[in-house]
């Protein structure tokens, strides 16, 4: 049973990944078990899968929530599958229900999801994803991060209750 | 961790429920941590909140699927809280990522989850709940139970992967 | 240009609707549509295309809320299509855009519209519909009728701002 | 009545805009109105405000998609209220509705909305908003403009069924 005290991270990123981007989300996820949060992901392949597959290395918990209506699209390594049926728009879902994101590759999926935890104020941690500006300037909201340890270590330090 | 095996069971009803329906709903929620079921609900007070008591103390967990966007409002016995900002929208994803339901008593937001519940063919258990009729008949897909225990039995032996 | 002051009335029912229930959707929407009134709906077949095409042979404004991506599922009769790409969950926003509904006939979907509906306060008027009752005590809040043009009338005058 | 040719365009961007955006907002608000383009936005204030008022003022239609379930929360030229309940989820339908977004300055909702409507192949006009990059690569898929009659000619040119 998971301790309530526990975190829970949003991992986000394509579901079509380099293998690089499967790389460091394999080795976020297992950082994440092994510090004891809760993986938070989309539920589909790539970046979520690997994520996921390095928490369940770990002993760690995993939950995906998914676009369509059925638990059975879930990748192999989530345990607990939410089939929200609400296509894109639960893409949302997936960053407001962390207390920090880690962003690894992505496309404008991963976007939209970055964008909807930085208006909620929720840490972004990126590796290898998107940069913003705004009129020219640099937005730098984004915490751009090289190693997966490393990015594993602010999230968890910045991760706020909301 | 929990075994992929795990049955997602939903119970549903009011936030704010009477002294029977909350009596009800701890039972249903106990029973079904005995049998190696997770619980799923709403998240907040009333039948929710029991039926996640019931769980815990019996040592099983329990998923809230919270309208508002703050892990916060959660019952103190939801163990994973997922935050959807989506108001009552939220309601079909609570009878959609459960494998049965088990209604007890509820209102109009009860009726609209055993509504969602029996068009996506996902079997739903009443206890002292709504009853339908269509044109002047009855419609009897909302299979009654006096008892929590056979409610349980019930809703585990119709749960079916979706 | 559509005047502030009109009245968003919801028609509600099946995709796969019987004659007796097209004739009746055809002319609860002509009659709004007489009375000055919009029409929301689904945007699909059956009883929400007849609903529009009624509308539009009298020269009123028809709304369609999809449930997938594509404003091209819409019936012929739609003028404005909102595709939502939420599937199921769009029947919240159908139910909570109109200021009444008529619900004419159909199945658990529009079973869920009344709900939310009612749930919101929402007058909901049946013609051949759902028929509910809870605890063995029926509940009236569906407002019965028998002819469209009078179902329109009620719809019409309990139909309130919210 | 509108047309079923009509094109459907959104205008995107803060509820606190600057006198800039807001001038940007209502020229491209009327010159859509005058092409005879529908304007899709939000339903609020600041650019959504501007756009709305822009069109009424050369006698366009205007789609308030909001995020509260209430219609009166719309901005004052919304003649078209879509109260969704949904929260910042609302965004994804901002952008699946219009065959091509304007956006003009904006925060993270803005960029949420260019997100998903770069991820459905919708083409994104920019008016002092966002710009992108991945990898250190800039991402050139928001069509960068000064002007906003050019900003109007350049989406109808682009906005395509979907």
């Amino acid at each position: 049973m998971p301790d309530k005290k526990k975190k829970f991270i949003a991992v986000i990123g394509g579901s079509d990944a380099s293998p690089e981007e499967v790389k460091l989300a394999e080795e976020v996820g297992r950082e994440l078990a092994k510090q004891g949060a809760i993986v938070v992901c989309g539920g589909l392949s790539g970046v979520m899968e690997a994520a996921c597959r390095g928490a369940s290395s770990a002993g760690g918990l995993t939950i995906g929530i998914l676009p369509g209506d059925s638990a059975k699209a879930a990748n192999p390594y989530v345990q607990i599958p939410i089939a929200t049926g609400l296509g894109y728009a639960r893409n949302v879902l997936v960053a407001k229900s962390a207390q920090a994101v880690i962003a690894i590759g992505g496309s404008y999926g991963t976007l939209s999801e970055i964008a909807y935890a930085l208006q909620g104020n929720i840490p972004v941690i990126g590796l290898k994803t998107w940069a913003l500006s705004r009129n020219g300037q640099p937005d730098d909201s984004i915490i751009r991060m090289e190693s997966p340890i490393e990015a594993v270590k602010i999230a968890l330090s910045l991760a706020v209750d909301h």
